[in-house]
């Protein structure tokens, strides 16, 4: 690797250093090589901002971390927030974006709310700023909308996005545990954040089905477009209607073109019948089904969760990110 | 459009207008306008080179047709090859390549055979040698393995990657046809090759896995390596003592790491539990199971063969290959 060893090294910044963003790290150091190999030169990770620096982190060096994230920002050219929710987020990815630095996020919220403006700045500014693991985590779902199928017209997406709720779901059908029961059991397990309310009502999902129907179409669509109604509202006489019928109660997001450049969206609870590709999405896993003119209808399945599947997935944008540097 | 009206169109060449051909040339005029908006200027089908330029080639302008293959290409920046088989198709792509042109291919076989050399051509000249639509058409298993996993590390892939062949077995699993009076009724369907060899023998699942091989490990594989038996000599005692123990045969395609910078390939039949992700797909539907050690688990689905499906495929190449003129 005399190539790789012979060019300044592209400089990386992590902003948070939770599940995600540990994982992250230690790809980081651990695939340096691999990574070097690929792009021809080093990737350097060079600093971790936290809000406490005395807090261990599992296979982070503590040299690397520090509590001033705008400092560190000032000395990457690729910034990695996954840190998660709005501020300091946001204006963190705006400073980079606005030195140059290309960004890349795992932030569903903040890319749901604030995308289409910081979209414009990173194109103002000629920089990147990707975001798949946003979006159900390893599976590339936003690069096969975006790329795999850029010669195509997409007609609808269609998924499972949310696997908490898929979780719960899965426990009331499958083991015939009472709905309640179920979702108390699946906070114990630590599959619902301790407010359950993002996952419950449909806002994560909701989060993910606008960066796609954006994605797909290219056209503006906000959180407010969605149709949105979450499973906290059901009751077991509905699992057992459905299940009477040989149906199976899903929580599927939605996106298809509506009139006039618009773009519908919806994310409530489906009685599914039980060959629906859907239908039989297990546990914690997520399934997106993509119909386009001429591909016909796509199928991408996996984890949609999880500190390590996110990681996946924000590491090929970083290294995408660093061969522009 | 303005900006794309005043920039000079990217020229595209097509060779080859079968099936596949005719879907790309279609998709090419029919979404023109889609396509410079994408580019920011013009795509532009110079012409199409075909062995008899007075059969009718439905939707596709007779004056596009020409028999002079090499001098088709010299007036391209993109060439795209559908032709199939391995000359004159291995030629016409070196002339493009020697030019400067990026290539653009579905030709399988070809680049099993022959991928490795075109493509330290085309590094040499500094242009793009693709080939998604080469292994399961629309479904983009290989810039998945390639870019959307670039940062993790892959260490299994395992498909049904030929559907004439899934076709025939779904017949005999499903149906209770008897295994020969299968084979004939795809044959007289059109689901095999007038040669049905290529399929029943796995030689189009080898060309298929050893293109995902090389993809997902950047290490030399030939079709050589794989280690191969199709399903022709299988009999109807083997699908009765699948179904007796609840299982179902598949063509299974199969890639993985072994020592010392190899990669072990195989092509054969197994029985598989009913609950593999393999033993679930139907008739000409593909399927892509890839196991990675951070995003775990992905699978892919959809029609891995046809001429839109493949075009779909063929058209997201051109994009991309037409942004780097």
């Amino acid at each position: 690797m005399s190539a790789a060893a012979g060019s300044a090294p592209v400089r990386v910044a992590l902003l948070g250093c939770g599940t995600v963003g540990a994982a992250v790290a230690r790809g980081l150091v651990g695939r340096a090589e691999r990574y070097a190999a690929h792009l021809g030169r080093p990737l350097e990770l060079v600093g971790v901002a936290v809000r406490d620096v005395s807090t261990p982190r599992e296979g982070v060096d503590p040299a690397l971390l520090t509590t001033d994230a705008p400092g560190l920002v000032d000395r990457a050219d690729v910034v990695v927030e996954v840190m998660g929710g709005l501020e300091p987020a946001r204006g963190l990815i705006e400073q980079a974006l606005r030195r140059g630095a290309h960004v890349v996020t795992a932030n569903k919220q903040l890319i749901a709310q604030q995308g289409e403006e910081l979209h414009a700045l990173a194109a103002a500014q000629g920089v990147g700023l990707d975001y798949e693991a946003a979006v159900m985590a390893a599976v590339p779902v936003l690069s096969v909308v975006r790329e795999a199928l850029a010669g195509d017209e997409i007609t609808a997406v269609r998924g499972v996005v949310n696997g908490s709720t898929n979780y719960v779901l899965d426990l009331v059908a499958r083991e015939g545990v009472p709905f309640a029961e179920a979702v108390r059991q699946a906070g114990e397990l630590g599959y619902l954040e301790a407010d359950p309310t993002e996952d419950l009502e449909g806002l994560d999902a909701a989060a993910k089905i606008v960066i796609l129907a954006r994605t797909a179409w290219g056209l503006p669509v906000s959180l407010e477009d969605v149709d949105r109604s979450g499973i906290s509202g059901l009751g077991d006489e509905d699992f057992a209607r459905a299940a009477d019928a040989g149906q199976v109660v899903k929580l599927v997001a939605a996106a298809r073109p509506g009139p006039d450049g618009t773009v519908e969206v919806s994310v409530r609870p489906e009685a599914l019948p039980a060959d629906d590709p859907l239908a039989q999405v297990r546990g914690g896993t997520n399934v997106l089904v993509v119909d386009a003119v001429s591909a016909g209808r796509l199928q991408l399945q996996g984890g949609g969760a999880g500190g390590d599947e996110t990681a996946s997935a924000v590491l090929a944008d970083v290294l995408r990110a660093a061969a522009r540097v």
